[in-house]
């Protein structure tokens, strides 16, 4: 049930004193082969931390025999000492592993700016240690070790004919996507080139995690690495690779949004007949943009008003007054007036649907995000994260 | 003080019963002349209310000689019903003042949905009574009566040399701009055609109204309206009425920012050395949506990767790692690295200065927000608005 259920991998998390609360905070994840085959997404934010910088570069080869994460500091904005930490740390790793440091992917997460001696020592200084640490049953540490904020962790297989797919995936603050949306390692002894990884894991991204719009913050270092043992000496069709892969994503996706930071109700809004997908994209997203209704959801009420005031800042296609909005089964909207009684809604669960209808075409398209509480006004006031 | 200080204006407030606290909820205010000369800008949302589609169509002309407000309901997304509505008070107006109805403007705020029979017999029946009303004193009473959840009456008076500028304006929720961001009446004595209103009223408010964004969410029922009498018989040269005007624009928008809801920091992000204004207000209105960012302000955080995290999600020119961010005088972050110490910041007060300098260029551009509190979400979850 973590990267290590795919044959070909090992991993490990251990405690390295950079999360002030003393869990788990360095983890590594290896693909001891025989392929070595990789993927990855980057954020789009302009503003990359140097793990990013680093990553992107080690990725262009196609190759990557291991991943290693540290929570409790984002190395972002830290400077060429900083990049210079990321590629110690990646020379450490080749090093310990026996293998090229253009092969290692370095992932950081934690507050912006962090990224000082004391932290280069943590990390580059506990590589021997999460090495040693390595294990075929070494999944569920890694996945605890890059927690932030995150309540849980995040974890999912799926098993295919002969080979399977493990994922781990941390986020809980700052999850607004442009690519990837967080730190996520997914694994598969499947035996698949880089190509096709590559192929797949941009389609599964781009329905899954690219639709996760918690609070509409892009983070500096979201970075999803696909690696392939090609352990399993079995090659799936590509179609059946993909739908795998797809709902592995989505599946860790819809854990970030239920542990997203001080959420009381996970939405989903969903476009309905759209010109096109990215119409619906654009809709969605504006509505999962919009704090006055993410608090009005907050306050259980079904206020569709601060929906259409949304939808009406896109430029998507459709006819203002000819748009339905249905929230939890009850059409409160029809041709943008009022229609079934706000008091058939119950915004008591936790789960919150709410629908759009554009009438203009035939696309869909699906966002997922989270309420505005006062939980979220504490957690992203009461420290520095 | 009001929109009655300029000669040849009237103006009125009066209770009708649309707001449940039994406050003035229906403002009239009127130009007596010899000019009818008036320019008004809309949102730019495309889902709008009724009246705002009305008012559109009476500003063709650039003729208005009297808006009517109501607080206590948007009578947006209220069909052809709404709209009969606003037409009906257009033309309760014009009779009682013997104008055509053409030249009314109609503005209505409050909740979206909200303009059934109950609400047109309060607005339409309360024409006779709000005309009868009208005095040269009465401008503090109109600007009473559109007030929502603004704590106070915003007001401002700038005097030229024989002539005179008034403004009134609302606007606590839903803060950011398209074109407008709020309601506001505008008047003045001086003697200018409409195309010289609308010249000076476009320039003023691209660069005041357009400029506060509090809180990312753009009404439905935007307008400003500005009217000119005449009355002083003084034509002003058009660069010292256009400057009059903007500084009488940033007074209010000020007076905006400083009782948005719930807020408790004013924040002014200032970006300098852009390449263009247009980069300057891209970059600081992405911080000025970042919901971590106002958070960290609310916390006293002087968070500046948040900062940097925004602005990297712009596609504006600038080197992501040659930009310096200065938080209350303090330069904490020089050339994308930590520099001064964030000890020396004081976020106690409520006024925040926030300079983003993009080493890229020599324009500038001022983005008005405020951060995200616990009050801002208990606001607008406890009631529907």
């Amino acid at each position: 049930m973590s990267v290590t259920t795919p044959a070909g991998f090992e991993a490990a998390g251990i405690i390295r004193g950079l999360k002030s609360t003393g869990a788990r905070d360095l983890a590594l994840v290896v693909n001891r082969g025989p392929r070595s085959s990789a993927a990855a997404v980057f954020t789009s934010n302009r503003c990359k931390a140097n793990p990013v910088l680093w990553s992107e570069k080690a990725l262009l080869d196609g190759a990557v025999s291991a991943v290693i994460l540290n929570s409790g500091g984002a190395n972002c904005y830290t400077g060429s000492f900083g990049f210079q930490t990321t590629h110690l740390t990646a020379e450490a790793v080749a090093e310990s592993l026996g293998v090229s440091a253009g092969d290692v992917v370095v992932c950081s997460t934690g507050l912006i700016g962090t990224g000082d001696q004391a932290f280069r020592d943590k990390v580059v200084g506990g590589v021997p240690e999460v090495v040693a640490a390595l294990s075929a049953d070494g999944g569920t540490d890694a996945a605890l070790a890059i927690m932030t904020t995150d309540t849980k962790a995040k974890q999912s297989v799926i098993v295919g004919d002969g080979w399977s797919i493990g994922g781990m995936a941390k986020g809980a603050g700052m999850l607004a996507p442009g690519l990837a949306t967080m730190l996520v390692v997914i694994t598969t002894d499947a035996d698949i080139p880089s190509t096709g990884l590559d192929a797949a894991l941009r389609e599964a991204t781009r329905v899954t995690f690219d639709r996760l719009d918690s609070d509409g913050c892009m983070s500096t270092n979201d970075t999803v690495t696909l690696m392939a043992s090609g352990a399993s000496g079995i090659t799936p069709e590509p179609a059946e690779f993909s739908a795998a892969l797809t709902a592995l994503c989505q599946d860790l996706s819809l854990q970030l949004q239920a542990d997203a930071e001080g959420a009381s109700h996970d939405i989903t809004i969903t476009v309905v007949n759209a010109e096109s997908e990215d119409d619906g994209v654009a809709v969605a997203r504006a509505v999962s943009r919009s704090n006055l209704f993410k608090a009005a959801i907050f306050g259980n009420d079904p206020n569709w008003g601060r929906v259409l005031a949304a939808v009406g800042t896109t430029d998507a296609s459709f006819d203002p007054y000819d748009i339905d909005v249905t929230i939890n089964d009850v059409k409160i909207c029809k041709a943008g007036e009022p229609f079934e009684s706000r008091d058939l809604i119950d915004l008591t669960p936790r789960a919150v649907s709410v629908i759009i209808d554009l009438h203009f075409g035939d696309a869909t398209a699906t966002i997922w995000t989270n309420d505005l509480t006062h939980e979220y006004v504490h957690e992203n006031s009461a420290y520095a994260s």
